[in-house]
C-alpha cells in the first residue's frame, strides 16, 4: 500500500477504504481495551485520529507510544460527521518507526514561545510553528504565482557585491583571508588584490540596482532572495538576515506602482487563504484573534491614497497627544501610522515624501521638495512595502549621487540604464518576514524565520 | 489606451484592432517613404514589427531612430499569415521615450560572448540572453510548481551559519570587524565575542542539515536559495555564488528518491517547454543544435539505474582507451559518464557509491563498503543531481562524524533528528545553474547567471 498524506486524506472527495499513514505521534490516550493516537505528518496542521484496540497483537506496546515517535499506521478510514474531525482511522496495524526518548523537549502541553525559540530545530513540530512555516511557504508560492502569471521575470541578483551604494557600513564584509594573517601591501594597507575577488567584497542589502538593469531589458522583473544588514538592534522587527521581494517595472509611474502593490497584496492574501486555510484559522484562534477576518476584509477594501503632507495635516489637526510631533520634514512614526490606519479603516498609501529622508535614486517631484515615493501601511503591521518612481533623468541623478557621496565609478553600469534607452520606471521592496508577520499575526520576526540571525544569535 | 505586452499580443486568441506597445528598438530599416522598426519589450524573445510611413508627422525623425532607444508605438494590428511573424503593427504614432546615443555597445550585429560578458548589465538586451534568462525564470517557477503541487514545504534555511560541517575552508568568512583593527583577546586571539554574532560566522554552502530538521516536521521539504563556495577555480562550470535546490523527504528510501528526481526533472522540462517554447527554440537554433529534441526526448525516456560497481564493470569491459582508469574505489570521470550516457542512450542513475569518496551523512549499505547514494547523469551535461539516503542510525552516524573530524558540539541539534522520532529519509541537491545549462545549451556557467561571481570577478 502506498502512503497517503493526511492533507490528501482530508481533501479527497472520495475517501479510500483503507489507508497507510506515516507520521509522528502528537498524543496517545490509552485506555484498558483501546486507545487514541493523534498523528501528524506535517502535510497540514490537521492531525489524524487513530483508534486502536486490543485486537491488535502489539496493543500493549502501542499503549506506551510516546509523543514524538515516528510511526506507521494502517487502518480503515471511517467518516465521523458529528465529531470535530471529519474522519478517523480504525487501525489494523500500528508500528513504531523511530523511538523518542522520554526527555523529548516537545511534550503535548503548552510551551513558552521563548523555550521554543531556544529549540528552533524542534519547534516546527508544534502546531503554531507548523502553521507559521506552512503559511510562509504558501505565501512564497503566492508571490511567485502573482509575478509569473503577470509576465514578470524572476531575476537572481547577486548576493556578493562590491558596489557600495547602500552604504558599506551596513553590509557584512566577506573574505577568504585568514583573519590572523591578513596580507598587507608594502604601504601597510590590506592587500585585497590577494582576496578571492581581488577587491573588498560584501554581502548585499538590496538587489534593486541590478534589478533595474534587468527591467530595462525585460520590462517587468522581480527579485526574491535573502538580504543582509549588520544593524545591531534587538527589536521584534529586525533580523540580520531576511528575505526580500524587489519588483521593478519599466514604463511604470507612481500611480501604476500603487496599482501593482494593491493587486499583488490582495492576490497573495487570497492565495494564502485558499491554500492554507486551516493554518490561517489556527493563527486566528491562537496568535492574533480576528486575523482571519482582517485578511478577508483586506480583499474587499479600497486602499486609501494620501500625500505625506496631507497625512501630516491630518495628524496635526487630530485631537491627540503625540509622543513625536508630526512634521512635514520627518518620517511618520508608529503612533501616526496607527492613527491613520484607524482613521481610514484600511490600508493607506502615503505618497510624495520629503526628499531629505528618502533615498537618492528616487524621482524628484516638480516642487523640488518631495520625491515620488510611496509607503504602504496596513492595519496591524504598519509599513509593509516601500517604493518609488526612480529618477530617470541622468543629470539629476548624477547631482543627487554627488550630494550623497556615492562613488560613481563603482556604479557606472547602473547609470547606463539612464543613458541607453531609459524610461520612467518604478519599483518597491517588500520585506518577506514583515508580510509573514502580517499573515500569521506573529509579533516577533524571530518566530517567522526558520533559524533567525540576530545580534549574538547564530545558532544552528 | 493601456499598454499591451508583445507576448500577450502574439498569444491573444482575438487580436485587438489597435494596440499600444512600449519597448526598445532592436533594428530600424528606413526607406524613402516608409520603414520598419522591430521593437522588443522583454516579455518574450519575439519582436514586434512596426511598419511606419510618411503619413506620420514625425516620419523624418522616426527614420533616424537608433537601436536601444525606448519607444512608444501605437497602431493597427494586421495579421500576416504568410510572413515569418504572425502579425505586425501599422503605426499611427511612434514616439521616442528615451534616447540612446550612438556609442551604445549593443548594436544590431553579432557580438562575441566574451564582449557580452564584459557588458553583463546590457547583455540581457540581446536575443541570446533574453532567452537564457527567461528560461531561468520559467524553470525556477517550474521547480516551485512541482514541489508545491506535491505538498512540499519551501523552507528558507539560513545563509549565515556557524555550523562547520561542510568544512569551513570552503566557506566565506563574514564579519562586521574593521579588518585594519580586529579586536584581540588578552591572549592575542581574535576576539569573536565582539563580532555581531559573538562568534566566527560564514556564509553557507548548503542548507541540507537544517533542511533535514524541517523534513522531520513536515515530511517533504525543499530549499531553493543561493549557496557559496570559495573554490579558486576558473572553469566553465564553477562559480563562487550559485543557486541550489535541496529537497529532503522523510520516510523515503533511495528508490523513492530516484522516483522523485525523475518525475521532477521531467516536470520541469515540460514546464519550460510549455512556458518558454520560443526561447527554447531560439537556444536550439543558436546555442545547442538539437536542444529542443533533446528535451522532448527526455520526457519519454526511461531513466536507467545501475550501481557504481556495474558501471565500472561496464567501463572496464568497454573496448575503449581511458585517460582515467575506471576503479571500484573512485569517482566516475567525465569520459566515463559520456560512455555510459551513449551506451544507455538516456539519463542514468548511478547508485551505491564507494563510501570513501562520499559524504559522512550518507547511509551505509550492509556490505560495509558502499553508501546508498545516487548521482543522476544526463546526456549533454553529465551530473545533474546528487543525493542519498541519510544515515538515520545515531550510533553509526556518530562514528562516521568522529572519523570525519566533525565537531559534534556545533551540530548537536542535527543529531536530534535521529534521536527524536527519526526515520529513513533521503534528499538530493540540484545545482540550479547546472539545470539551466542543460535547458539552454549554454556551455559556460557565466552565461546563465545574471551577474556571475568567479575568482577575481565581482563586477556590478
Amino acid at each position: 500500500m502506498r502512503r497517503i498524506k493526511i492533507k490528501e486524506l482530508f481533501k479527497a472527495e472520495e475517501k479510500p477504504e483503507e489507508a497507510l499513514v506515516l507520521g509522528w505521534v502528537r498524543t496517545n490516550r490509552a485506555q484498558a481495551q483501546f486507545g487514541f493516537l493523534t498523528v501528524n505528518d506535517g502535510s497540514s496542521i490537521l492531525n489524524l485520529q487513530v483508534v486502536y484496540d486490543d485486537a491488535i497483537a502489539n496493543f500493549e506496546e502501542i499503549s506506551k507510544f510516546r509523543a514524538g515517535m515516528s510511526v506507521k499506521v494502517i487502518g480503515k478510514i471511517v467518516l465521523t460527521p458529528n465529531a470535530k474531525q471529519p474522519l478517523e482511522m480504525h487501525a489494523t496495524e500500528v508500528v513504531m518507526v523511530g523511538d523518542c526518548p522520554i526527555d523529548y523537549p516537545i511534550q503535548p502541553k503548552r510551551h513558552s514561545i521563548e523555550f521554543l525559540r531556544e529549540n528552533a530545530h524542534l519547534r516546527a513540530r508544534t502546531n503554531m510553528f507548523n502553521a507559521i512555516f506552512r503559511i510562509r511557504s504558501v505565501a512564497a508560492m503566492g508571490i511567485h504565482s502573482y509575478f509569473q502569471s503577470h509576465g514578470y521575470l524572476y531575476v537572481h541578483t547577486p548576493l556578493i557585491t562590491c558596489a557600495d551604494c547602500e552604504g558599506s557600513n551596513q553590509m557584512f564584509k566577506i573574505t577568504t583571508f585568514d583573519l590572523n594573517n591578513i596580507p598587507k601591501t608594502e604601504e601597510g594597507q590590506i592587500d585585497y588584490s590577494k582576496d578571492l575577488f581581488g577587491k573588498q567584497s560584501f554581502i548585499t542589502g538590496s538587489g534593486q540596482l541590478q534589478g533595474e538593469t534587468f527591467a530595462m531589458a525585460f520590462s517587468d522583473i522581480y527579485t526574491f532572495g535573502p538580504t543582509f544588514r549588520t544593524e545591531n538592534s534587538n527589536t521584534k522587527i529586525h533580523a540580520n538576515e531576511f528575505w526580500m521581494i524587489e519588483p521593478e517595472m519599466a514604463f511604470c509611474d507612481l500611480e501604476g506602482l500603487m496599482e501593482i502593490e494593491e493587486e499583488m497584496l490582495k492576490y497573495v492574501v487570497k492565495y494564502v487563504l485558499d491554500n492554507a486555510k486551516e493554518e490561517v484559522e489556527f493563527c486566528s484562534q491562537f496568535i492574533e484573534k480576528g486575523l482571519y477576518e482582517k485578511l478577508t476584509k483586506l480583499l474587499d477594501s479600497k486602499f486609501t491614497k494620501i500625500t505625506h503632507k496631507e497625512a501630516v495635516d491630518l495628524l496635526l489637526k487630530a485631537n491627540q497627544k503625540w509622543e513625536f510631533k508630526p512634521s512635514y520634514e520627518d518620517d511618520i512614526a508608529k503612533e501616526h501610522e496607527k492613527y491613520l490606519l484607524d482613521h481610514f479603516n484600511g490600508p493607506v498609501f502615503i505618497t510624495d515624501w520629503p526628499k531629505g529622508i528618502k533615498a537618492w535614486y528616487m524621482k524628484e517631484n516638480s516642487d523640488g521638495k518631495t520625491v515620488a515615493a510611496v509607503d504602504l501601511i496596513v492595519p496591524g503591521s504598519g509599513e509593509l512595502m516601500g517604493g518609488s518612481q526612480r529618477e530617470e533623468n541622468l543629470d539629476v541623478l548624477l547631482k543627487k549621487m554627488e550630494e550623497n557621496h556615492i562613488d560613481i565609478k563603482t556604479v557606472d553600469w547602473y547609470l547606463d540604464t539612464r543613458k541607453y534607452g531609459g524610461c520612467i520606471h518604478s519599483g518597491f521592496g517588500l520585506g518577506f518576514e514583515r508580510l509573514i508577520m502580517y499573515l500569521t499575526g506573529a509579533e516577533n520576526i524571530r518566530d517567522v524565520i526558520p533559524y533567525p540571525r540576530t545580534p549574538k544569535n547564530c545558532e544552528y
